[in-house]
């Protein structure tokens, strides 16, 4: 296959992770190094909504050394979005855009770093420039701390915000029983309709200080039941610790603010939710009487960098990397995904995953590593997701502070 | 001064830190050194709850690298408590049994570590043995992530929340502005009475990536203040980052969920309060009409031993130490304070402070360190703090998560 020879766009697209900034650091680092093929490497300023506006950086006047700090620089350097194409059928004017602005700059390669959403809008993109017969390479580096996307054994950004719930709520286990006294703590954790993220909560419990319970977006829930088995917990132990996943909901639908809080209606007659953690917390003080905590992990949960995993950074890294490196070989559209072999040992290899079958589809827990009660995860999470844990990933330090990325972000000129 | 030879017993006290532990750690490696003239080195659980129902651990039996992992390890380890013992005068039933453990277990040296609650409990302990002319050696080991215990320059557990919250507050800052649209984020850190933690807001801002405001209760709280400084920023950077503590208040003595938030009474007629993060949050998105995430630092502040400073763990380590030397030494009724030297470079210097001065004495940030519009923080603050979060601990890792030391605690026999 002939080389095609151009220049080269990346975007991120969606929440940011704690290392979305290393896929990009990879993109970069490899697409820079494709000299005789790449000839300028973009960044979009705020993904897809930079190449509409032409608001995309000259990558290549930035400092080696800073794109190297990217590895360990939390959220999205140059800035997500969450804008959702129409259909073409329905509505051309977006694509007709983008390749006006692809034309103009001569972009032959497209990556774009997201998820589910994300993996649509580059299917879109490069369907419609196969369409309209303009050559381009487009790849999709996957990105999500949800952990959902079809067709990857996990996705980049998973595995350190499982290494810090999992740390993070060992710390707060010993915290929370210093007292003699009774103490109920609920910890609120990311994730809409996918319960990995809250499945990392066993994580901790494998190393003896973890939850009691963990409920997760995938089982039906029934309060009256979760209840039952705070309860029983705490009439033995004296201490309950309980992870939530925020998107737990009962088979009609509800939400556990919506069973518990007390929703209030704004101005514009939308339901203000409490949030899970804090209305849960107040639901056993009210009905047990003990001391409670409600815990959010907000957005620490993704942007930790100082608290990466290594083996999470190193994937994101190679993800970037061969997304360039197999469109330069002649590529397009897939997402590059990731594999470990049947038995033996965790090893990340390498696979792709045509972008039409990633877009959309949603990968949750399998029923079978959740117990029978629905109230816990068992071994086969345990064994999924220890081995992406592994390793810590070293943050430059200055003055006892992380010492991020500093882009100088040149706008590019066409 | 002949050597006062008997047993040792150490408590823990108050809220926990990512440090009491270092100091725990100091206490027994020193005093199990202390072989001619410490015989038995005693663990009490859950403070002087412990020692009042004979409860304590024989320390000697631990095994040395467990101690050692003590350092790194978050939280009470051997319980702590918030037992308020009455003035003798008034009630002297605690004391007489306190004395009649201390008899029978031989306790001549006395360690109890806390905040300003511990070193009244333990002043009252020293004068009563003193009364009852019973040798005991008493020293107070300081802890508090509040930062205000009076006569000390700095207390151990501060500087490692600091330098969770400042790093936390980095990485919140850049997930803050991935999107290109507006956005006011509230983060609430603990301190009732102090704003030191909060304060410490300022060293992420210091690297450029910290909130535009901090509130501290040092300062009366007038929330048409706030609303009008939340205003102008957001009117020019459309982000707006604030860093509030949870114990600002009006002069009136109103706090925040009670100026904006929506009082509900519970069974007992105790106003529920929201937490100030999420109801400033929900203030704002009313008000300004923009996207807002409130976020409260929780139990994490003070338990992320993952990120503690090395400065921090040092010298609680050391603060452990000097007390039992000094005890050994013949000295009594005093807490191990730390100086810095006036001019030149940071250095730790030991200071002993008499119990009686320390107790129940609050150390505020002085108004001079906090700027004129009550919003900030000046470069005295950063100056002050900067050197106390150099260093990260580094925390032993097995499988990817922290080990944490497993004490057998055994029981300790009369």
């Amino acid at each position: 296959m002939s080389k095609l020879i151009g220049n080269a766009i990346f975007g991120q697209s969606g929440g940011p992770t704690a290392v979305i900034n290393a896929s990009a650091a990879g993109v970069f680092t490899e697409a820079l190094q494709q000299t005789g093929v790449i000839r300028k490497v973009y960044g979009a300023a705020h993904g897809i909504v930079g190449i509409l506006n032409e608001k995309f950086y000259d990558m290549g006047q930035e400092d080696p050394s800073e794109l190297e700090l990217l590895k360990t620089t939390p959220s999205s350097a140059l800035g997500s979005c969450r804008y959702k194409l129409a259909k073409a059928e329905v509505d051309d004017t977006d694509y007709k855009r983008l390749l006006e602005v692809f034309k103009k700059y001569d972009i032959r390669y497209f990556f774009y770093n997201g998820g589910n959403d994300s993996m649509d809008t580059c299917n879109k993109i490069s369907k419609y420039l196969q369409n309209a017969g303009y050559e381009c390479r487009v790849m999709g580096v996957p990105k999500t701390i949800d952990n959902d996307l079809f067709g990857t054994d996990h996705c980049p950004g998973f595995a350190s915000a499982a290494k810090y719930i999992a740390t993070t709520i060992m710390e707060v286990y010993l915290d929370a029983r210093v007292y003699d006294i009774g103490m109920i703590t609920v910890i609120e954790i990311m994730g809409r309709h996918a319960g990995w993220l809250t499945a990392s909560a066993a994580l901790a419990a494998h190393k003896g200080h973890g939850p009691d319970l963990i409920y997760l977006p995938e089982i039906d829930f029934d309060l009256d039941k979760m209840m039952a088995d705070v309860k029983r917990i705490y009439a033995k132990e004296k201490k309950v610790i309980i992870a939530v996943s925020e998107g737990v909901q009962t088979k009609e639908g509800k939400f556990i603010p919506e069973l518990v809080g007390e929703v209030s209606v704004d101005a514009f007659g939308h339901k203000q939710l409490g949030g899970t953690a804090s209305v849960l917390a107040d639901y056993f003080k009210k009905e047990i009487g003990c001391k409670v905590r409600g815990i959010e992990l907000s957005l620490m949960q993704r942007c930790a960098a100082h608290l990466a995993s290594k083996t999470d950074v190193d994937e994101s890294f190679l993800a970037g990397q061969t997304a360039v490196r197999c469109a330069v070989d002649g590529m397009t559209d897939f997402m590059v995904g990731f594999q470990r072999p049947e038995s033996g040992p965790y090893a990340c290899e390498i696979k792709l995953i045509p972008l039409s079958e990633v877009a959309n589809a949603e990968k949750k827990v399998p029923r079978e590593w959740i117990n029978d009660e629905g109230n816990f995860v068992n071994e086969h999470f345990i064994n999924y997701a220890l081995p992406l844990i592994q390793g810590e990933s070293t943050v430059a330090i200055e003055d006892g502070l992380p010492r991020f990325a500093r882009l100088k972000k040149v706008q590019a000129e066409g």
